[in-house]
């Protein structure tokens, strides 16, 4: 490659990653707004989220578009094709959690356009918050090629996955207490599940981070094995 | 490329191809046999069923390095280049719809090593016979290059998602009859969700295969843009 190829090369990688970074923080702030929709009864910003899908399969769409390109163009190698083949796994991660958060906002909007007898009080809150934060983490982890990041988020899987587990044992418990409320507590359920889901979507894009900085497939060593992968090779 | 170098190249895309076939047939066997597993309270097909997760995931890490490789050395380019993308986005999917089959075979595991009260009766064979199938079509799709068996697919989702809201409908009301099958219709409904989620990977499957063909982005068009595409195309 000449000097001005590779300059160009770099900056269409860098807008590739810029693209990605941007898709992950529209997802991010989609689910944001699902739970404070989900919170406070706001039908509006229900639809507001349900109508980002849009841009965010359009922005999907386009970056696949991107890398298949740069592919056959640049005919890149190593760790930049490493870094391409990481995008392509991770915006179909990102625009699946897109679609929870829609799910979420779906769900708020049946949840509170109804006029049910009662709401289970179950607090999803924490969840999504967590949920939120190891995506921003993954997606940090993406931006500065950081493999303890990535780590991180892959550890702490187990927490969103346990308030899963919890919430469903509170709305089995509503459930049996007062029949009236399993219909409520189903559309809680399955929001608590596409809070878990956007958890498991942020740990494969931190597994893809570890692969792309490593070149090694770290997907299913599970926790154990992922640490013994960053200690040989920090060591 | 030398007439020699084609030839290797041709065999390394029908390899992978017919890898992604091997990998398609294992996980369709496991849906099947999870779902004997659960008709029959199989507690060692659940075993095998999730025992068979770890070739599935081997099989997944393989290929996707087979595509790095030979994205890398026989930089490949228009359709070859789409047939690989479409092999990195099929596995993913391929993958996940293991790791269904895998959870459904859990569930049946917890369902009958319980001694619980009472079993409702869910019928969920028809469901999983058209997930399977829309699974066999799909495969079958992007083996021939077929993007209206691909269509077909793409059709039927409605008829899994529709099999869903029915089952969750009767488990409500089996719910609400008799709480303490709460449980037990919780885990019946999760096994149901799975069930609609391999239509969904079937249904993703196929619309990487139109765009394979046709060098189109089918994904988000929605059955009635896909098939104005299929018919421009043809006509």
């Amino acid at each position: 490659m000449t000097d001005h190829t590779m300059k160009q090369f770099d900056t269409e990688l860098n807008d590739i990653r810029s693209k990605v970074l941007q898709l992950g923080g529209l997802v991010e702030r989609q689910i944001i707004q699902a739970m404070e929709a989900l919170n406070h009864g706001d039908l509006l910003l229900c639809e507001q989220v349900i109508n980002t899908d849009h841009d965010v399969n359009r922005m999907e769409v386009d970056l696949d578009e991107a890398c298949v390109h740069i592919i056959a163009r640049r005919q890149p190698a190593a760790s930049d094709l490493r870094m391409i083949m990481t995008v392509i796994k991770t915006i179909t991660d990102l625009e699946r959690i897109g679609d929870e958060a829609k799910k979420i906002a779906k769900q708020a909007r049946a949840l509170h356009s109804n006029d049910m007898a009662y709401v289970p009080r179950i607090e999803l809150r924490h969840a999504a918050d967590i949920a939120v934060s190891m995506l921003r983490q993954a997606l940090d982890a993406f931006a500065r090629a950081d493999c303890s990041v990535a780590t991180e988020v892959v550890r702490r899987d187990k927490e969103v996955d346990a308030e899963f587990k919890s919430t469903m044992r509170q709305l089995i418990t509503f459930m049996i207490e007062d029949p009236r409320t399993i219909s409520r507590a189903l559309e809680l359920l399955f929001i608590s599940k596409s809070i878990e889901r956007i958890g498991d979507h942020a740990k494969n894009i931190s597994e893809y981070v570890v692969y792309m900085e490593m070149g090694r497939d770290v997907r299913h060593l599970g926790l154990e094995g992922l640490e013994r992968e960053i200690a040989a090779k920090s060591s």
